[in-house]
């Protein structure tokens, strides 16, 4: 078994991550996305969308998205749980985790791709459009922050998966796409502070 | 317990089809997002990003995002199963499902919001994002169409959620987006109408 990774991309990252809480070991190869080698033939043969992260089983089967990844290790490895425990524990945790992929994660990923010169070469941009998702992005973080103002992680008392797409995403923000935490979202940063320190956030 | 829904929109259909083919009755409450009830303020008091559908619960607890609610109902009734068996299988599946909503539901829902009327008064449109993300829609059902060459559904030789994601996604395209399977797709044209001819596909 062995992981298509590649260390400065977000989606990749949500899956170490995830199994450095779960205290799994895996082989990693990396895919260099800066240097287009996930869009050649022999990466495109595993996924022919040619996203990262991608699963190779030791029977030559390929699976790909972070959280069908994910899922694969929560339910063959079920301690400690990230992705609840029970039908609606898990409904819950699945509906936090998909708000920070769709309203978090996907508006700086947008704003990265539409506006950054890493991607100018690559896609074609749209900068208006780069600046609508920053503007929604930022106005999550405030949301996001009021949820945490109740409570100590995304999706309740319990760090999740939810927490690792976030946290995938606020780093995304603050460090590449220049979405930022705004200053006065206390909650949020010291739930940002807290996660970030946890040993898995290096991995 | 009771759905929020809204019968011309497609993510509440992914659930009502859902429901369906488990043969699960349900109270639906009808939200008129094209009159703004979504975005009123006893609706936001239940689902604060004002998305359909929204499941309540008999305790007052609301659980957002249709693969959310569909994954509590699936873990609550195993059959039939429409999100796989068994750690490998329903990673698959999400994988499948996943492809879906981001290679195909996405781009088509992009494509309506940017580019149909219906929505010029309630969001910003874009007109070049919208074409930029039709003809990616398009490439991607070129290329589902030769992923049904080699099976009987989405995800392999079982009805499952991936095929109510990719129809919920396929008839807004056809119905109201413009994005309308190529001519030549005749294996996806083959599926459409073997799963449009299911009567969970009139939910």
């Amino acid at each position: 078994m062995k992981l298509y990774d590649f260390h400065l991309a977000p989606n990749p990252r949500r899956v170490r991550i995830f199994l450095a809480e779960k205290s799994l070991a895996m082989v990693f190869e990396q895919v260099d996305i800066f240097a287009g080698k996930n869009r050649e033939a022999w990466f495109i043969e595993k996924n022919p969308l040619g996203g990262l992260p991608v699963l190779e089983f030791d029977d030559g089967t390929y699976l790909a998205e972070s959280v069908a990844i994910c899922r694969y290790f929560e339910m063959s490895y079920p301690e400690p749980p990230l992705m609840g425990v029970g039908p609606r524990d898990c409904a819950f945790v699945e509906m936090w985790n998909r708000r920070m992929e769709l309203e978090l994660l996907g508006p700086v990923a947008n704003v990265l791709q539409h506006t950054h010169p890493l991607f100018k070469d690559r896609v074609t941009q749209i900068p208006e459009f780069g600046a609508m998702r920053k503007e929604h992005g930022l106005k999550r973080m405030e949301w996001l922050d009021s949820i945490l103002a109740q409570r100590e992680f995304v999706a309740g008392d319990r760090f999740t998966i939810a927490d690792i797409t976030a946290l995938a995403a606020i780093d995304l923000g603050q460090n590449l796409a220049g979405v930022k935490m705004p200053d006065e979202a206390r909650h949020l940063k010291r739930w940002h502070t807290a996660v970030s320190s946890r040993p898995s956030a290096k991995a």
